[in-house]
């Protein structure tokens, strides 16, 4: 169960695939549910700092639709966006879309090159933080279907300061989460997945990393599909144990001006990623997604040199 | 001399390519320093609003060399950049590059395909305005030799709100001041290279354009070089004479926060535009320009909804 198998594994009946894809769905939806949950819980307990003064964050949903093209494409989504106290803003994603691929794209997703036809559900979240002592956090998992079917995703989280000994903390709590969830399910995965998430998460331009990390996997399929499944659960389970337990001990912390103002320069190179390099903006612009959802990771506000 | 030759135009002999070169290196650095003359004047003369107590912004110049990869390859450039009261952030580059294209570019770059040597001199300026009532600003030129040689350019002007009266004047003299140098050049110039540049200078995921408009050329090569250097200095020209003349009539005004926040969420636009679709800084990323040059353009606070 540790290794990707050799070949793409054969979709199942078609009774079973329609059973897993809404098994999956399901679960992102509640995922989502839980999290939004557990940041508002944050957003209520925040007793100290400049923002105390502001009520507490409420998650506002809006659903929006995949105009359809015809030949079964279609789906659509929910956001939901807190603007907060503890989180400056937070968008949490989860979108079902189902079509066909475009020509220009079909070539470069595995299993879609002779039909193009796809199926793609998957939750995406963004935090962006309004402590400078808060790392900001993306949370993604997803499963796809072309003539194949797979799993990827991954966490990771960008402090700030990248050299101080509480960046160091809570990249260790981080990073230890995510491996416990790789552990129990493949020996080589934390290895593997970490790895990936540095070299993904990478500005070449800056010659910088985005964070610290954590994990990134795609294409996961070792032919064992329930597997593969719990694997992604853990993943967010993972994320959703950890991520507010790091909120929690540094939001109360005051911080400086000077502190704020690296913090907007920071989101500047977050900014940079997400429009230039990241595979999920390009993905969803390709694809007709909702063009707020897709811009929905960007900083509320950023400044640049 | 209205159309582009139907055919690239040959290279001269050696000397009068490197006296051309020579000379329009020296043209663009002394339109460089007129304009930014032109900008500290109105810094000085700021009377009114909210940063009148500011000291008036000065350039400050700072040179880079691009680092050759041998083979003839090198260059640089000096970036010269002023935060002022009137200007919140303007840069101009005056950078001259040579060397080889990359093997992935030189496909995409007329009469690169074969050996892949270049070289490129030129100017680039974007001002973002204190102001919300003062529209931001683009201004680029360049000559470009590979096999062939050819001037390309434009400016362009991106109001902040898009429905006022003011707007409509702004516009209007831009375009008016554009047009009169392109109709001195050819009778249809104008007429190609504004609708080349609403073409351009357009989001295509926001189904959006940047601004209001102007000229964009490229590629211009009529078979009279002396003429189609003639042409590319009077765009600078235009450019000069115009734009501050925008500036001092609105920069005095005063203005609301709301007017400010919307200021910062349009600036939002103007950098998905440049990250997402700019030729200017994809050509910068790929053949190794200066990153602080490269992102010059970018806005120095943004705010994303």
């Amino acid at each position: 169960m540790s290794s990707p198998s050799p070949v793409p594994t054969p979709l199942p009946p078609a009774d079973v695939l329609a059973d897993r894809k809404a098994r999956v769905e399901t679960w992102f939806q509640g995922l989502r549910d839980r999290i939004c949950a557990a940041f508002e819980a944050l957003e209520d307990d925040l007793a100290d700092g400049p923002h105390t003064g502001l009520p507490p964050g409420r998650f506002e949903r809006t659903a929006w639709d995949r105009p359809g093209q015809g030949g079964g494409s279609g789906g659509g989504g929910v956001m939901s966006v807190m603007k907060g106290r503890v989180f400056e803003k937070v968008g949490v994603n989860v979108s079902t879309v189902f079509g066909t691929f475009s020509d220009e794209f079909r070539g470069s997703i595995p299993g879609a090159a002779e039909s193009g036809g796809f199926w793609a559900s998957g939750i995406s979240l963004v935090a962006h933080m309004r402590s400078p002592l808060v790392p900001a956090v993306h949370m993604n998992t997803r499963h796809l279907v072309t003539s194949y079917a797979w799993f990827g995703g991954g966490a990771d989280l960008t402090p700030m300061f990248l050299d101080t000994a509480e960046t160091a903390e809570d990249k260790a709590d981080f990073h230890a989460a995510l491996k416990a969830a790789c552990d129990a399910h493949g020996p080589d995965f934390y290895a593997r997945f970490s790895d990936w998430c540095d070299r993904y998460f990478f500005l070449p331009h800056r010659n910088e990393p985005r964070g610290v990390g954590g994990i990134f996997y795609d294409g996961h399929d070792t032919g064992d599909w329930e597997a593969d499944f719990a694997f992604t659960r853990a993943v967010g389970e993972a994320f959703l144990e950890v991520y507010p337990r790091l909120v929690r001990r540094r939001m109360h912390l005051p911080w400086t001006e000077a502190q704020r103002e690296h913090q907007l320069h920071r989101r500047g190179r977050y900014a940079e990623f997400n429009l230039i390099h990241d595979r999920g903006t390009l993905f969803g612009l390709k694809t007709g997604g909702n063009i707020d959802a897709i811009m929905m990771s960007l900083p509320p506000e950023v400044k640049w040199s």
